[in-house]
Order: C-alpha cells, then structure tokens, then sequence
C-alpha cells in the first residue's frame, strides 16, 4: 500500500534536522531552538533592541511580522517591504536568522532573497498555490497548522511544499475550540502525535496559542516537556505599546528567565534519556 | 462611534440585489437564485448534460470546479484552464452564467473574462491577498465562509473584497464541529444572523454542509424556509462514476424534485408576509 | 451482526408514533406538535395566561420548567414541587399536556404522577442513573441531545430509556460550537441524520438553539421544512420580565404568526409527497 | 462587586491544599500527587497487583472504576458494590487511600464510609443534584470538568459542591475538538486559567486526555511542567486485555519510568523559582 505522506509520514525515517540561515541554526533531531521577537516590525530600534535581548537570552531566531494578515482590512497591515528591510538590519547586526510569514506570491522574490525561515501563517495553511510556490523557494518553511485544521490535513499541506523541494518545520498554534478562557486552545497532544506520525520537527507556539502573556510560561514548558523541537514567542520591550498583539507578548526580562527553565527541562529529560 | 463592517454591515441599508452575467440573473432583495452542477468539470459531455438539466430543472446557474482545492496534492486537482473552457462552452449552448473557484491569482485575467460570479473557496476565505485581488475584478464574487470561520470574520473578510469594488455574495456551506454523522455542520443559523448583521445576499450549499446526498433535500428546503437568497447544490448525472464529491451529489431527476419543493415553500412563506 | 441500537435504531421499523396525555396528542409517524410556554413556571396568573395563549395559536403541549439546571447555583433554581403544582392547574384549566424537565431521582413519583412528557436535559442526557429510572416510569420521555453529545451518543443514550419500556422522542436544541453570535449551533441536520438511522420522533428547539428570539421564526421553519416531527418554543407574555432566558423567548403574538406559517409549510410540502 | 465564585474563585487566597486519607496524603500548595490504577476493577488479583505496583513506583493514590458510566448499555458497567470492596481490600493491603467514581444519588452512604476522594465523572460535571449531595458528605471530591465544559462552567459547578461543605479538587482530562487523531483535546492551558482564577487543586488526566498510552508520558510531562498539582493516570498490568480502555492504559514498567521524570521535571523547576 502506498504511504500516506509519501514526504510527511514518519515512514520509518530518522528525525529530520532542518538547518536554518546557512546552518548557523539547527531544529530537529535533537537540536532545539527558540524563535523570539515582536508581532510586528514597528521600527529600527524596536526590531533591534528586542533582537539584541532575546540573542542574549538564548534565542536562535528572529520573528518579527513585516506582513500581517489581519481579520480586518481596517487593521495595520504590516511595514511591509520596509518591514523586511529592518529584519535584514537587525539580523546583519545581531547575526540572528529571520522569520517571517509570506501572504503572497508577489513577494516570492524577496522572501527567497531575505529570509531565513519562509513562515506560512495558519490562515494560509490550505493556500496550496502558495504552498506549491513557496516549497520550490529553496529556503525551509514553517508551516503553521490552521485553527481548525486536523493534523492529517497538516501532514498533507506539508506535502504540498515538500514536492517543491523545501525543508518543512510543523508549527502547532491552537486551535479553535468553544472555550473562551484562552485566545485558542493550544494542543499539546500535537506534539506527540505529529513525532509518531512524521518525522518533521515541531515547534509550538505558546503565544498565540493561549493569547495572554500570563500562560506562555506554563505552555512553553508544557510544550517543551511534551518534546517539541522549539517555540515561537512574541517577545517585546513595552508590551503595553505594541501595535499589535499586545497581551500575548512577553517582556525580554520574562524571556530570559523562561528560556533558563526550557534549557532546564530540556537538559533534566535528556539525562533520563531524552524526551 | 464608526460602523464595525461599513461596507458589508446592514447599517440600515436595504437588501443589495446582485446582478450575474449582464443581469441575466439576480439574487438578493427578493430575487432567489439557485446555482448548480457538478463538483468537478470533468468533460463537455459531462459538462453539457449536466447544464441542460438543471437549466430544465429551474437552475438559475451553472456550478464546477475547474481548479479543484483537495488536501492532498496527490488528489485531482481539475481540469484547470481546460476546464475553464468547458464551462464557457456550457454558457454559450445554455445560456447559464458560470461560477467557479478561484484558487490563485495567477488566473486573475482568465477569471475576469470568462466567470460570471466568482467562486472564493471555504479554505481561502482569509487569503486576504487573493480577496484583494478579486475584489478589483469588477465581477460578483461567491465568498464561502471557512469551516472554523466566525460569522465576524466572514464579514471582515466580505470588507475585503467590497473595498476593492465587487459585490459579494455569501455563502455558508457547514463549520467544522465533533459530530462526525455528518462532513461538517451546516450552520442555518448563519443566515438569520447574516440577514440581521449584513444587506448582502446569503446563499447555502447543503451538499458540503452535509457531505450526504440523502440529507441535500432537507438542508435546502431548511436554508429556503430560513429565509436564503439561495442555494448551491451539487449535481452530477451520475454520482457513483463523480471524479470528486459523487457521495454529496445528487441526480438531475432528484434537483428537479427539489426545485420544485423550493419553489413551494417559497411561494407559502412569501404569500403569509415573506421570509 | 447485531444492530448498533437495537432499540432506538431505524432497523427496518416504521417511524414510531408516541402518545402523550392518554393520546390528546401524538407525535412521529406524520403527526406534528408543538410544545410551547414559558422557561420557567413563575406564577398562577404567569403560566395560565400562557397556557392559554399557546393553546389558542395551535400548540399542543405546555412546557414550563419547575426545577432548573443552572450553571450557577447563586441563579434562580425554579420554584420547584410548587412549579409542578402550577403546571397542573394549568393543564386542568387548558387540556394541555404537560412537558417539563426532572433533573434528579428524589422526584420521580411526583413527575409519574403529574407529568405527561417528562424531559431529560441536554445536562443530563449521559446521566446514565436519571436514564434507567425514569425509563420505567412508563411516561414518554423527551430526551435532549446534549450541547457536545453526538447523535451516536444520544442513540446510545435513547437506549438507557427504551430498555426500561418508556417511549422517547429525541430533541436537537444546539451543539456547542466556536461561533458567538449564537448562543448554541442548531445542527438542523441532525433532522434527517436521525430521520435515517432511528424511527423515533425529532423535535427542535429553535430557542435554546440559537438564544435569541429574532432567529427562532427562522430556524422553527427551517425545522419544520427539514422534516422534525414537533417543535420546541419558550413563549412568554414579556420576555424582557422573564426570570430566564428572556432573550430567546418569542411573545404569543409572535407565537400565533409561527404557527400559521409552520402549518402552511407543512401543508405545502405534504401535498408533494411529504417532507 | 460581589466575587464571580465566591467558594471556588482564587479571590486573593493562597493555594488550597486538599488531604485525603486522614492526611495520609496532600495535593496541592506545593503538594504533588499522582492518583494511578485500572480503568476497571476486574478482580481481587488485579487490582491488588496494580496497586502494589503503582505504589512501589511513587503514586499516592489509587484509582479503579466500580460504577463506569458507558455510552451504551450494553457496554460492561463495572462491578458495582462488589469492585467498591475489592478496592477497599487494596487499600487495607497498600495504605494507598482509593478514588473512584460515584454515579448516583443511590450510593452516598457506601461512598461516604468507603472511598477517600470521590470522583465526579466528566458526563455529570452538571449534574447538579448529585453534586449537592455529594458536597454534604464530607470527603473531598475530585470534579472532572466536562468535554464541552468551559472553564467558567467548571468553577461554577465546583461551586455546588463547596457550598455543601466538602473540598474541591479540578481536574481537566480533554474537551472535545474536530480533531480526531487523539480521544480528546488534552486543554493544558486550562492548568495556568484554572491557577489563576481559582485557589483549588488542579489535576490532569492523560489516559483519557489523549485515548491513547503512547501520548500519556508527553502529556504527563507537559501537564507537570505546566504547574499542575497532580495527575490521574490508568495503569495496567496487561493492557490488551483491560475490560475496558486498554489502549490509553500505561503498564506498571512505564509508570515507573513516568514517575522517575515527573519527579525529575518537579524538582528542577522548584529549583529555578517553582512552576
């Protein structure tokens, strides 16, 4: 019988490890990192103060949205190209891979030239001509789950970008359920359910996934106990000020401290023989 | 205080009646339109009996899917541009205005000259790029409302396309729940709150809300007498040989008989004061 | 093999007729019934003045809850053995059956002895005990699906009560859901999901459904055209004096007006061949 | 303002901590407890091995079904009165104070006399009448918060049954989701919402949070690091052949192992300032 994610699928493959900004970072296979940086990129020196804390903290990655996909049109909508130029700013100074999320096929060009780590948002998780474009890039993906997308219909979206040649990381970020405690309600089980049934790293994001700054500690423990390969975490100086998403960002201060307990997680499960 | 959906919000406006393919048919304020035909364009003969039929049967307009959005990429995709022309050729020996999905912007030229209403899919209706796109087409769009989808975002997302100059039509065509009886559940509810919130015209599809075609006669005749501008309902002549969605289809002989109980229902309610 | 359910299951069997009040009403089988009163039973002249409202507008049962699930035990519990009392009299002075929910076993003898259709609430369809008693009080037994129970669930649960010889009609009154603008999603395909596995009777509650009173007119049609056998209304002479659940609950004036537009589409669609 | 759960609502009050057993053992305010055994009470032989063992491995408490609540009828029903003595027959022969769940009004007395933590099954988080019963009696009750419960749901009835007087342990143990690769939705973000909120004791259960043994160790793991008080997790000694879920069943061997990490995870954040 033909496998079911001829790419995807575990398949009885090792774990896979995705190198990231010619190799300077590692996920997967053992290697685990943490994608840090704001919402959105607002200005050089909001983009490169947070860059500096979070390298310092133990970040491997640089996050920063330069196109925003917002629910409303009358929502800032991101720098945009001018956005991306401060994550090349800010990575030329701090030496930090760039992440950022691809809306659109018309900037294909300069997500392939730019970006480290090509993120395609949850709401575009079923944009499959984006996909198919994106995975022929030459750069890794993230890919994010859609808020109520199962993870065989994120198993099969990674298949789209994988045909075209690019490395996939699968990214849980909650899902959408009735309760209204949280933003989304981050699933968890994700993590040992997409390790049984590919071979792909996983990386959660505790952020959007709870929506209040005030769960992210607890989840990206959680998430980290449970064996993801990394996180994504909205980190920004003045969260009270942040053009976007605010209340779920945590300050660099709360990054470090949390990034001590992750690093101690992890170290105590891999003396106990890993995760 | 602004108005939080100022172009799709009912904001004391009357209903908007659209007009599809040079007035030849109108939906909306009364006017009621049903669209069908097959999931997938899969050949003119195909194509053609299908058209003939339902045109016979009462149908105001001719639904398939020439670019076929599938989970896996290793499921049909449709016919493409091929498709495309089968359509038009339906059009032109039926007389029946076509609508379509569009999947990605890089047919935009071919969608503004030969659709008539233009298909947005469930797993688009946040790709706030294409919305953008097609909203400047000059042509009536179909925005179906994602399967996790609030109806606050369907209407944001409506925002999208109207600002660009397109009228729209929204469709509900079943959220994703826990019951798995059925493929997805069809929220009729939608459409009582959608005619409350909003002035644009709502039309239901029970053939993916329901994911049966022995539960298509039920949900049609409920969205009709719940007070929709409409319905979009597969049929296919044959649905045992369908190259897609053949379980959700339902005969030619069948639509006619449903045509027919629509028209009734309609005319009771409308003659004891309206919907 | 043997049969999923085998008593609540379709298998072969005829759609099953259930008398209530020494057979003053039936239900299932081509006979339709609306039950319809207040959320709570709160005085003589309250419920009374009700009763009769409903009675002249055409329903054919009285509701009226006596002892109230509630969330909160700081929100109003129902007037209790002193409702039940009311809902006598009023049954004495109208001819209406009386319908109301029991919500524990301490009460059992009273709801035999006074009570024509007993109702299990959606809290309490899997309370498996509350089940197997009043399935041997030999009273019809309306059992409401629970808010995230699956129409497999309430199969199963139907079950619990047929064993013990009471008759059951079923009742969809909305599954939770992620969508806010409703209180609940009224999955009205559950209609002819059930219709289709089981014989039993299904009836809909468009008030609890949605929770609000301006879409009840809706989804009661859009039940009735689906093919339910009854329907399901809090009616209150002034919903916004109720002591619950005011919001979803329609004025006999508004009742009176349901009504003859439910018997029209009945009527319509039996003069073609049936729902 | 009055308070929103005046019993159960954290309020400014210090973490609850619950004793069990005449103080035998402790969970919460920086009490840790694993409650651990069969789905079932099969034998005497069974649950006494089971019970030893889990004992060895460092659980506190010991878990077996007597009354099991089961979708259908014709599922095995658990053992009544007779598995409540054979669980008080290993807990004379361990120490281990015994859980186990109450279905009905009709054994308060056994339960009162015999059972250290009474446990009020997901389906009956609204049950109300059972829940104010069971706060008259006196021992602690473990209340599991339903699949379709919210949280604000969840704290609401806890708060029946602290108003009869007893004491309250949560525990989150999976909602319901579209998602269909797990049983349930494992919520562990409701660990911190439930800690800050509420004062009360939160445990988790992965056996039935995921439906599957090869998930419960991440789950597990997350759950600790997330800052739950406790876990509840099913052990056998041969799940293949458990009369009922043997496939979320971890044996003895892997509990043991399970253990080892927790304790590790536990004592690591406590190092760096407490989860």
């Amino acid at each position: 019988m033909a496998e079911k994610y001829p790419l995807s699928g575990r398949n009885g493959r090792e774990n896979a490890i995705v190198e990231i900004g010619q190799g300077s970072c590692k996920i997967g296979g053992g290697h685990f990192a943490v994608i840090a940086g704001p919402c959105s990129v607002e200005s050089e020196e909001q983009v490169l103060s947070i860059a500096k804390e979070v390298k310092r903290c133990g970040a491997s990655m640089l996050r920063g949205g330069a196109f925003k996909p917002r629910s409303s049109p009358y929502s800032f909508q991101g720098l945009g190209l001018d956005g991306l130029e401060l994550l090349k700013m800010a990575k030329e100074k701090t030496g930090l891979p760039i992440v950022t999320e691809i809306m659109s096929t018309e900037y294909l060009k300069d997500f392939a030239e730019d970006v480290d780590l090509i993120q395609i948002g949850a709401r575009n998780m079923q944009n499959f001509s984006l996909l198919k474009e994106v995975g022929k890039l030459n750069k890794p993906v993230l890919l994010k789950r859609g808020p109520s997308s199962t993870i065989d219909e994120l198993l099969n979206a990674a298949e789209y970008v994988l045909r075209g040649g690019a490395e996939v990381i699968l990214c849980e970020r909650g899902v959408r359920t009735f309760e209204t405690a949280t933003r989304n309600t981050l699933d968890i089980s994700a993590v040992p359910v997409l390790k049984e049934k590919s071979h792909l790293p996983v990386v959660v994001d505790p952020s959007h996934g709870t929506g209040y700054w005030n769960y992210v500690e607890a989840m990206a423990l959680a998430a980290t106990a449970a064996g993801a390969d990394g996180l994504i975490i909205e980190v920004h100086s003045n969260p009270a000020e942040a053009w976007c998403d605010g209340q779920q960002s945590i300050t660099p201060a709360l990054f470090c401290k949390l990034m001590q307990k992750i690093n101690a997680v992890r170290a105590t499960l891999n003396n106990l023989g890993g995760i």
